[in-house]
């Protein structure tokens, strides 16, 4: 409540709003967050900028939900749902002045064996689900970069995708129900019947109502995986590969892709041996349930790569597979140690046309000067290119004319412009070239029926429809 | 043109209505059906009888349907889609008069086998999708009983499930991307990102647009296949014997439940020697790549049969195997046989209660004197209790009673109303009691977003909400 109040963020004079004063009176003061300083870090997420909030509630029950929305909406003041925070579109940067519900305190979590199921708040991290389930045999595949720090909310909101998506699915396919919070503050208990209300709301990003809590399906471990790393001469070799590979009937259970510099990147950050000098790299699992059929499918992926002049290494160890998975899993910090800033896209584009895409981004990025990185589950095709840049040094306008660029490869081949980390605000302008007007009417008809009066994270998903002005 | 006008027909009038004039003008008379004797082919569905339509349009392209929409509602007429009518809630009979768009010349199909997909149009056999893929070593795993005459846009329209999908999923779940055509005419082109208002199309019976064509993700089948019969003293054993095998790890790629009445009907019309003296039989396939893995499956649930005083017997040849699924999929026409109609009920209820669910229900058939038979997708807990009728000789009043108490069991029991046949007309006043009336208010947000007018298959899925009048 002492905090100075810089110039640069003109909210901070919030805690006198009458909205936050209301919320600690009625919460108490250790579910709400009302200093400029605590509200500050509630402002972005891991790739964007929002609007400090004018404050943030900490909810630890469905009521504390309730009780919150109803109260900002009777204040008018919007809403924006967050978890972890880890996404990478600005989903749950608020685009203005906002009351944020950070759900990190929700984390009751069960499992039910006979029905392999897991019943987990918003705020259970992801990783929480899959090492709860492990003592009755299951898993919860869903596994999204993020999973030891992302919240389930989060991974629903956004419809979080993995490597393990190829095989397995994406978040959305493992809920069998949810608990929401809609715009007026009224709970619902949603299963996947009659209109799948649910689905609608997965990768909505708490634009349609904020997800509660969720029932989520579990399944059995495959019993085996082996791992190979495959180097390519070019990003297009390695395209190929995994088109040949896919053709002749593998279906791999992870199958990821790295270009030159997201390799070089990766290797100056951990030291663990990737070839430097490839033009690109395949990270490929077969799992199921009988060696021979698995070995059988890594060999299929094998000689897939070598026609291709791939240069096959197969992990020998468990420890080994473990190793180079970490190393893929470290691409997002890597690239931070590059240029302090990016512009990570989340296309996906048919597999037939991966190797032309790969390409032409590779080309349009030395046009244009700044750094470009390409890596992702190029199994179903879905890419990130990334744009690194310093914004202190390099200018944005030429970053975001990029960013449009490649959209507009992916629009062109047949792709769409959200893989699995959401529109949020980062993809909005996108969006509006993507969807044709007439379903995104259709779009914004949902969104009004279920927020009349477009309180829920405001500036999200949907770009301005005919008449209807948004952020 | 010249049928008589029967007085039980009071809408045989309508060949001159001037939207069936307008339409046959404008489409040419061979696309649209005026006559009474036409029409009154389309009035019903395999269980529900409906009103007969004002006219009904056989579309041969997208345009045809944009068309008809259009004029439809500019003449204020509903609009009721119609697949093969092979459904099971009365989706597609019209509950008043309406114009009925029948897909079934909306017949175009490709395969791509790279992106291993199939593009299908409404009016496409679920059976043609696999036939057409099988060539290229793929199939399309949503197997509905009536996938030789069903079409893919009925499917889509309810969801459509089927022995399969316990283990691969419901038809919802191999769709990439829909086209459909609004309630204003409008065509629309979606993907499964942003908001997932494809998922919202599938499974909503018609009733939020006219889906015409979809992209449908195949699957490579599994190599091995191994069948079992087991029979069991009561239906209470055989319910056990499935928790105790997927407890045990078990994950059969179909799962299915007779009861005696069931198998006895089957018998009478087959002869295949089924176990006419049991008092409940599992179907059980187990499948997958590993012949040594789909046998020590099989072996699970011999043992978990076993253990609850099953008798089992395994197919012993590929034919053998063949001939129990027949007799499985033969149930409808061999229920037929008994009553001249029947109340088809679509519970879904957890694996853990299943046992309960089945002998309450048991009881509540005998305590009313009506035939009541009880089979479906156990491993689910998706249950088809049937009561079997002739409404001749029985109260149609008692018939409804049981059903709306056979609903109670499974909505105390924590299940839901709707497995894979829909609502349709059939299970609105269940829906009423399933669905907590905020949820409800919901779902008719949604509803009047997308058909404003509420012209499209008015009557179903949803019951009258707060200030609604629907049919």
């Amino acid at each position: 409540m002492t905090q100075a109040r810089p110039h640069t963020l003109p909210s901070t004079d919030a805690p006198h709003h009458p909205l936050a004063a209301e919320l600690t009176r009625r919460l108490g003061p250790h579910k709400v967050l009302v200093s400029a300083g605590e509200r500050r870090m509630y402002s972005y997420d891991a790739i964007a900028m929002g609007v400090v909030p004018l404050c943030v509630v900490l909810p630890e029950s469905t009521a504390d939900v309730v009780l919150a929305v109803k109260a900002a909406r009777a204040a008018g003041i919007p809403i924006v749902g967050r978890g972890a925070a880890s996404g990478l579109s600005g989903g749950a940067a608020p685009t203005r002045e906002a009351l944020v519900i950070s759900f990190t305190r929700m984390t009751r979590l069960s499992i039910d064996p006979l029905r392999r199921e897991a019943t987990a708040q918003a705020g259970v991290i992801t990783l929480a689900v899959s090492e709860a389930a492990r003592p009755h045999g299951l898993v919860y595949p869903p596994d999204p970069a993020s999973f030891r720090t992302s919240t389930i909310g989060g991974n629903l909101a956004e419809n979080a995708g993995g490597p393990m998506c190829f095989k397995y699915g994406v978040t959305g396919d493992y809920v069998r129900g949810l608990e929401f919070v809609d715009a007026d503050g009224e709970l619902h208990h949603l299963t996947r019947d009659a209109y799948d209300l649910a689905g609608l709301l997965i990768g909505s990003e708490g634009t349609l109502g904020l997800i509660t809590e969720a029932r989520l399906r579990l399944s059995t471990p495959a019993r085996f995986t082996r791992t190979l790393m495959s180097s390519f001469a070019s990003v297009g070799d390695a395209a190929e590969a995994v088109s040949a590979a896919i053709a002749a009937g593998a279906v791999p259970a992870k199958l990821e892709f790295m270009d030159r510099a997201c390799v070089n990147a990766i290797e100056d950050y951990l030291h663990v041996g990737l070839p430097r000098e490839a033009g690109a790299v395949l990270l490929v699992d077969t799992d199921g349930d009988d060696l021979q059929t698995v070995q059988a499918e890594l060999e299929l992926v094998e000689r897939a790569c070598e026609a291709s002049g791939g240069e096959v290494r197969r992990a020998a160890t468990d420890a080994e597979a473990a190793a180079l998975w970490q190393a893929r899993r470290s691409v997002s910090p890597a690239l931070g140690r590059i240029r302090p800033q990016r512009m990570n896209e989340d296309i996906v584009v048919p597999r037939s046309v991966l190797s032309a895409v790969v390409q032409e981004i590779e080309a349009l990025g030395q046009a244009s000067g700044l750094k470009v990185v390409q890596f992702g589950h190029i199994g179903d095709g879905n890419l990130h290119p990334n744009i690194l840049f310093d914004p202190k040094t390099e200018n944005e306008e030429a970053v975001h004319t990029l960013a449009h660029q490649i959209a507009g490869v992916a629009i062109r081949h047949g792709g769409v412009l959200s893989g699995e980390h959401g529109i949020g605000s980062m993809k909005l302008e996108f969006m509006a070239e993507a969807v044709d007007p007439v379903t995104l009417e259709g779009l914004w008809n949902v969104k009004r029926a279920l927020d009349p009066a477009l309180c829920l994270n405001p500036g999200k998903v949907l770009p301005a429809a005919r008449g209807v002005a948004h952020d």
